[in-house]
């Protein structure tokens, strides 16, 4: 297979320019119906029909069909993401779209309420899997797997209030990439780092930036500055909006909704403000509060390591200790980290995006151990590539460049110029799928010449062989390069020769 | 990408050495886990977990997890048959994995009941999808497009009894190629038995025969033997069986559990036991009461016309005509076919596989009609390609032969005979994966070589780099090959490009 990997920015580059046709091409017919589905499917999902009262034809709120146009985006980005995994070793997997209710109930946190619950139809309990860490935590518990280096590409469903506009579905896709198993510190989360610098690397989004925390160093600052335990997880997911609300109203959150004294919550004000490099890992060593807390300093060990791979790894540059760094999921217990573009890839005429992270992940030691009638742990890290919101980037980008997309990879169309000549083009389409030629003609007894060579210019097909009455006389085929209007005739047993010969080379 | 259809049957070859390693190299550690996944699934499903009686650590009834190994048995079919699709033209879609309830009712007749349905949790009432065929449908009449050629893998549910013994699970995958638009005769519809031939071809499951028969045939012989119409159906599901079931049973069901009439009954089965190439549907045009029969003129017509597009597509000799066919489901109204594999698959030693079917489809020129508010018809053929069969049949033969398959593409390993050497390693690696090659480390400080190279062995990786104090000393990296175990020295900044050059040379 090719190495998709490699040189990451060159190979995008590339798969870009096979993707994107040059926006002058008009695009008609079959495509131009794709490309006006995306808007359709809005417009059913916003307005009801009103032919048919009895009966809306529409998707399920919150969710789409993905057309062509999406689908080749998506197969082109997921190529890069999987080729990336690979790269380092991962195997596939894939579980069940549903999981046993009681495998994912306290998993969440506060988000259980937004699981989807299959109907009891006399059976099972059972909801649709909510991620893909959770079942994978089940997967190794259930088959006593200590060990396993794995990547899971698959739909994940939450009934959140969708948000379209960014994105957001109550369908959408996952793709993880998780480390399980008892190793030394800090080489496979370096890993993961370093992975996700590929990935956002190879995508060519712009520049990015890698968060980087511990859950331990959150718990021992909330500690040393006064945060009750039991308000941990709370103060916690407070801490985690601090990428989307600016820290007074955070605070106001944390003393006024959930109780906390004002002075504890300035005391943390002071920290989460800091971030750095390495250097600041040093200088939270020195802290006096902080230093004092033996959790917090497992953490900052940890971070120290942590950073001395990923100066090896030549990604040091990339990654920001940050202690607002919180993420919000009950799970992980140690490093944490999410990955933001620096700048919304705005350029003239682009409306701003706002999208959020776009990978995120961390350690989680001791999920697997829930699922163990022993509880015996696996540890674990990992990560996930938001793809949806990388989806939506690239989408947008190519929609206001006005870049239009082959959806189709027909190399070659069969046409005549004559009528009654069905019988000759079957068998030339024939010969050409026989030998592995990606193929089309029209569906048509007698298509007009013009008809068929417009098909082709509107889907990008590159090659036309043409068959008539002159060409059966002299036992040749005509093969007419689109792009050019060039056309030469080949004898009739060596067509699918030349053709082949003419793909190679393009 | 690399034309994997290009000579499908040498293609399928090399893919499945690719795939399947020697059976002597033994199958440790990490790879071994996972070899008996499949088995600790099955037993997690047959038996509770004891030793937590609250909580059964398990997947839920008829479904299972997909381990890595059986991820690239799929892998490997699936790129097979979604290149043929895109070899024919044709696009790739998605549609959500659950429907409007409504949606999918009285699609399926007698078989509704099988669906899974969400639970009820406040908004619209919805079911996981049961086929690909009814959200297509729903697809083109939402867009309202009215000519598409379009492919979909995706999962369906369904709440069958799951008979897991011969692959048959609640949850499965689909691969789906249709063809929508209102065309000339049966052009169409011949390119997809050509698409199921290549597909069964490149598969190289042995040898393969597709039955073809027309609902109008069916419907034209009911008429003329004899059948009420009120019947029509409830008789076609009886006849539908008789691939599974004697005729002798299939006339009993007919005649007691359904009230045909006995010679009614008696006159079907002559025509039932009716099965050939063309020359068979020449016999029925003669048929003195067929052929007084409207409808199944016409379907004798386009059978007709197909078989003349099969002989140019140089596939008649895979097709039968057979009157014993009928397709179960309702919305069938012009020619159906299905695919059945000659000879069990068994060699010495192999249990004899019943697998059924492994292709099937037919024309179904109402089913969007019914979502579209004023009933406009778009006319679809297609074909849907068994491949949980396929995966089932494959599976069992590697396991007969005791075939191992690498479940990682891993290329090089970075090893160390020495203490202290983490930090090379580190650089080394990241080298590599800059450079898009698929690398893996232990991820210990200290590991012994025997360990690393053992790894190497068990998980099938062919090269090894070796950084130690002699080669830090001499500015080298050692290059050794797995399989002869020899070793050379290439200077630090050449190691990069001499294993491109041996992997691009492998």
């Amino acid at each position: 297979m090719p190495l998709l990997g490699l040189l990451p920015r060159r190979a995008w580059a590339s798969l870009l320019s096979q993707l994107l046709r040059p926006p002058c091409a008009s695009c008609t017919g079959a495509v131009r119906c794709q490309s006006q589905v995306a808007e359709a499917v809005l417009t059913s999902q916003l307005k009801a029909h009103q032919e048919k009262p009895n009966f809306i034809i529409k998707t399920p709120k919150g969710t789409r069909d993905l057309s062509p146009q999406h689908m080749v985006v998506r197969e082109k980005i997921l190529d890069l993401v999987i080729s990336c995994f690979k790269r380092h070793g991962a195997k596939g997997m894939d579980t069940p779209a549903f999981e046993l209710k009681e495998t994912l109930t306290e998993k969440y946190g506060e988000d259980s309420g937004l699981m989807y619950d299959l109907k009891d139809q006399g059976g099972e309990l059972l909801s649709l899997r909510y991620d893909l860490t959770v079942p994978f935590a089940r997967y190794l518990a259930m088959n006593k797997v200590k060990k396993m280096k794995r990547y899971h590409v698959g739909k994940v469903w939450r009934r959140e209030s969708p948000t379209i506009v960014q994105g957001r579905y109550r369908e959408f896709c996952q793709c993880d990439f998780d480390i399980a198993g008892q190793f030394d510190p800090m080489i496979p989360d370096a890993e993961c780092l370093k992975i996700m610098c590929e990935i956002l690397s190879g995508l060519q989004l712009g520049d990015f930036l890698i968060k980087v925390n511990d859950r331990r160093i959150v718990d021992g600052m909330f500690a040393v500055c006064g945060v009750p335990e039991s308000k941990f997880r709370a103060i916690c997911s407070s801490i985690d909006k601090l990428d989307k609300m600016a820290w007074k109203d955070v605070r106001h959150e944390m003393v006024v909704k959930k109780g906390l004294a004002p002075e504890v919550a300035d005391r943390i004000g002071d920290y989460v403000q800091c971030h750095g490099g390495v250097s600041l890992v040093e200088q939270m060593f020195q802290d006096p509060r902080l230093s004092q807390n033996k959790q917090a300093l497992e953490g900052l060990g940890d971070l120290k390591l942590l950073f001395e791979y990923l100066t090896l790894f030549g990604i040091a540059d990339k990654i920001s200790f940050d202690l607002s760094l919180a993420r919000g999921l009950d799970y992980y217990t140690g490093v944490i980290y999410e990955a933001v573009l620096l700048q919304t890839p705005t350029q003239a005429g682009e409306e701003p995006l706002n999208v959020g992270s776009v990978a995120a992940g961390g350690r989680y030691d001791g999920l697997v151990g829930m699922f163990d009638p022993k509880g015996h742990k696996v540890p674990c890290v990992g990560l996930s590539i938001g793809v949806e919101r990388i989806f939506y980037i690239v989408e947008q980008r190519m929609k206001t460049k006005g870049e239009k997309v082959r959806t189709t990879e027909t190399q070659v169309f069969v046409a005549t110029p004559q009528k009654n000549f069905l019988q000759e083009r079957l068998k030339l389409i024939a010969e050409l799928w026989d030998s592995g030629i990606k193929a089309e003609m029209l569906y048509k007894n007698n298509p007009k010449l013009l008809t068929q060579l417009h098909y082709c210019e509107s889907t990008g097909i590159p090659l036309v062989v043409i068959i008539g009455e002159q060409e059966l006389k002299e036992g040749v085929i005509k093969i007419r390069s689109v792009a050019s209007r060039e056309e030469v005739a080949i004898k009739r047993e060596n067509f699918v020769a030349e053709i082949q010969k003419r793909l190679s080379e393009s």
